[in-house]
């Protein structure tokens, strides 16, 4: 028999979406940071969909701090709607508690919530809380709405062989460190869907080694990466800053011809971020494939 | 230290939404069957939210079909919807499986989800899958948004006293048999929202003594039962057709002086589905008090 850690999520995932009615004229395909739905020519704003769950042993320890749990659910989130171009509404929140979970914890939990909504402008729109087993992991699910203007929505399938690859930021270590303090990058995405559109972005979650193959993978391309100038966490290795995951750094691709100006720009506008030229594009079927990355199922749990 | 266990869901959630910024002008208060916002005057219809989750052992059996688990997860949200005289639109999937879950299982459970899309008209819109620790309880979460016309939705707070209370089908016994395979009843709420807009309107998910109560509360109302009246399901008490829960059935308020109108009517439309006055609402503070319902965190799981 064929088991979930025999196959993977990706693999998993593919599978599964094909035995369910799917819209038949989806604004993005499946695959991209959020689901995009188009509620007619007369509205300026597209609406995004988006879900995400925190498990803990998977993606926070028994110890971690719940306020800092629940802030990471919700920018989670709000990093997916950046990385469309897009900005959060509307929050739904499921709790999945055992029974002995402290008050005090799922108070704390909301008080991170909040601490987000506040910060990049969501309001709670309703949720659930349902009682898992006493040995079950607890589990916040978050599933929340968002809108992006037509001209800003950037997909991850829309570059092209020759464009440049660029990444905010540093990657690696971020499960040591940032994972529950992150800080969604929507303002820098704001000013790049506004003065220096990419041709196609996504935010990094499962890691540069998976999340670049999915960007050149949706825009029919193959990749090839800089290692000299990868921008490495100090402290940090190659390998660590390609596979460690969660570091939500904004993953770009833009014309050559524009990257100079867009560096330039990003120096006075945001100083204190680096935004580093990584690589670029190429034909499908050539390129370099690389190693790593986030795999739930497959990998170990809790490391 | 209180502990979840000590203080119920109620409690909790009232404690967990005074943590968080809402809608300043919501369609609906939280408490009500979705959340319902309103995208502007201009349009006719309003955007219904929901989330609900099924978590093993307390909402399936580690042995139910994962078929009519999938089936189950939709059903669920797509009653409330009905439950608002509104209609489904589109699906976010959440699965949270241990690795060693069988493939086939996971295909089987999205077979049922498409069952029930199809049969109800909504698209999956994405979702997501998230490994949890082995000796975890499964869980699949469901978000959907949902429409309903400005001037067909209905409310569990808008009943007044002196109102009549009427419920679709029978009570009790649905854990038993039909909680996996019920038919929301969306059919039947299109047919009211037309012809006999309910002054008040809910489905039966947590048993009709714990509903019942939450409809009298959002209304400012208490309510008066008349157990001789209460449509039992075959083989069962009223102990349990008050407490048993996940009916699915709707219970709805109307003026007195429309429900003879609305049961010969509806005699006519729906021959096979019974539909029967249970009651009234009263002034609050008077009326009965009842005992039972399913109660997340305080009950005993998988009975």
């Amino acid at each position: 028999m064929t088991r979930l850690s025999d196959i993977g999520e990706d693999a998993l995932i593919s599978r599964l979406i094909r035995l369910v009615p799917l819209d038949p004229a989806p604004a993005a395909g499946p695959g991209d940071d959020c689901a995009v739905i188009d509620p007619g020519s007369a509205h300026p704003a597209l609406l995004l969909l988006k879900t995400d769950a925190l498990v803990e042993h998977v993606h926070f320890l028994p110890d971690a701090p719940a306020r800092a749990v629940g802030w990471k659910s919700c920018a989670r989130v709000v990093s997916d709607f950046a990385a469309m171009g897009g900005h959060p509404a509307h929050f739904l929140v499921t709790l999945a508690l055992p029974p002995q979970t402290p008050v005090a914890w799922a108070e704390d939990l909301y008080r991170g919530i909040a601490d987000c909504l506040q910060r990049f402008g969501g309001t709670l729109a309703g949720g659930e809380t349902s009682s898992v087993p006493p040995s079950s992991a607890a589990l916040i699910s978050i599933a929340a709405t968002g809108s992006v203007l037509r001209h800003h929505l950037t997909l991850r399938s829309t570059a092209k062989p020759g464009h440049a690859l660029l990444v905010t930021g540093t990657l690696g270590g971020s499960r040591l460190a940032k994972h529950l303090s992150f800080i969604p990058r929507m303002k820098e995405t704001d000013w790049l869907v506004s003065h220096f559109k990419p041709t196609a972005m996504m935010d990094l979650s499962d890691g540069l080694a998976r999340d670049l193959l999915r960007l050149a993978s949706a825009s029919g391309c193959g990749f090839v990466l800089d290692r000299d100038y990868l921008p490495v966490t100090e402290g940090c290795t190659v390998a660590e800053a390609l596979g460690d995951g969660e570091d939500f750094e904004i993953l770009l691709a833009m014309e050559e011809d524009r990257v100079a100006g867009l560096l330039a720009a990003w120096g006075q506008e945001f100083p204190e971020l680096a935004l580093t030229r990584i690589g670029c594009l190429v034909e499908a079927g050539t390129g370099e494939i690389l190693e790593g990355g986030w795999e739930h199922f497959t990998k170990d749990l809790a490391k």
